[in-house]
């Protein structure tokens, strides 16, 4: 039996996965964003450390430079496998029951074992600025710079692993702007989505 | 003051229109998609069938054989003086009240002018084919071909005169895959929506 699973991709700092977190709650789901590196250390024999400096969102010491160095053997890079390792701890994960997955490639990794809602959060530059200042902390780096960045490697990730457009509609059933929109609304819309049933029989 | 306007823009077959027209109905307000045509036909002087022909969504004898012909004058086409006459008509209809805008970026001529719900319904490519069969009947060109034809001229003409991409996630407050949701949850989506008090102060 295919489990109704919601996949969440997010621009950082867009408010993605306290929607996530928030929509799990209220279907009495589980959610999965940092549970999955722990899973992945386990089954890698990677520290968490080392997955999570080295998974979609790092930042130096990044899958990008992983992709030149750090490889196990000529041709397959550490990146590779943990992308490996990834898709079978989603997979695992999606034979268990009904969940929420944050990020990491799920809505292609389960395209064809689940009955995914396939959700995008996104938000404009200045709302996304002021949450990451709010949630990690000023840096060196100017905000903007921070988000470019990661927005950058995440949709670099995704393409080379799904050969798909990171953040382009026909990759999504829904796309919401969660700074205009604001994060309960978006949830409260999701989670209407999720109950109801669906034209083509999925959710 | 800015009136509550939802804006939909949206890929042809996608039902874009048909969401429109009852989300319309259900929120009370009036719903504007061939009546602009009407209104750019008595206020630019062209027929009603001409201005049909030389909009967004032209089939032959369109907005991008008028770019290098049908000018009325050097460097300044007819497409040119209808986009002229289609901004003033939208931001006439902006003034009056609450309504349903249907293509013809209106969301980018509005941008100052109102408050916004910027929509963008998409399907994938069966749904689509399905649709427009079931609505226009066939035709000599296959479906998928007319599709493809249609929603790039009108991606064409929106990045011509708004300088923004046609279908890019951040020019919507919210997309709609049409196809896997269905188009009522998609209409409930968009009433509630737009009922709720929002995170910016608009909609």
């Amino acid at each position: 039996m295919k489990h109704r699973i919601v996949t969440i991709s997010r621009q950082f700092g867009s408010g993605g996965r306290t929607i996530g977190r928030q929509l799990a709650r209220q279907l009495g789901i589980p959610c999965y964003d940092h549970e999955l590196i722990v899973k992945m250390a386990e089954q890698s024999g990677f520290t968490a450390q080392y997955v999570a400096e080295h998974q979609e969102s790092a930042g130096p010491g990044s899958w990008l430079a992983g992709a030149f160095s750090g490889r196990s053997y000529p041709g397959f890079s550490n990146q590779d496998y943990l992308w490996k390792v990834q898709r079978q701890v989603i997979l695992e994960l999606a034979e268990q029951g009904p969940c929420v997955i944050v990020g990491r490639g799920a809505d292609y990794i389960l395209r064809d074992q689940a009955d995914c809602l396939r959700v995008f959060i996104h938000a404009d530059m200045e709302t996304r600025a002021h949450r990451i200042v709010a949630q990690y902390g000023e840096r060196d780096q100017a905000p903007e710079k921070r988000l470019r960045d990661k927005d950058k490697r995440r949709a670099a990730y995704y393409q080379l692993y799904t050969d798909r457009k990171w953040g382009a509609v026909e990759n999504y059933d829904i796309t919401l702007n969660s700074g205009v929109l604001g994060l309960e609304p978006c949830v409260a819309i999701l989670a209407q989505l999720y109950k109801a049933p669906h034209a083509d029989g999925g959710i």
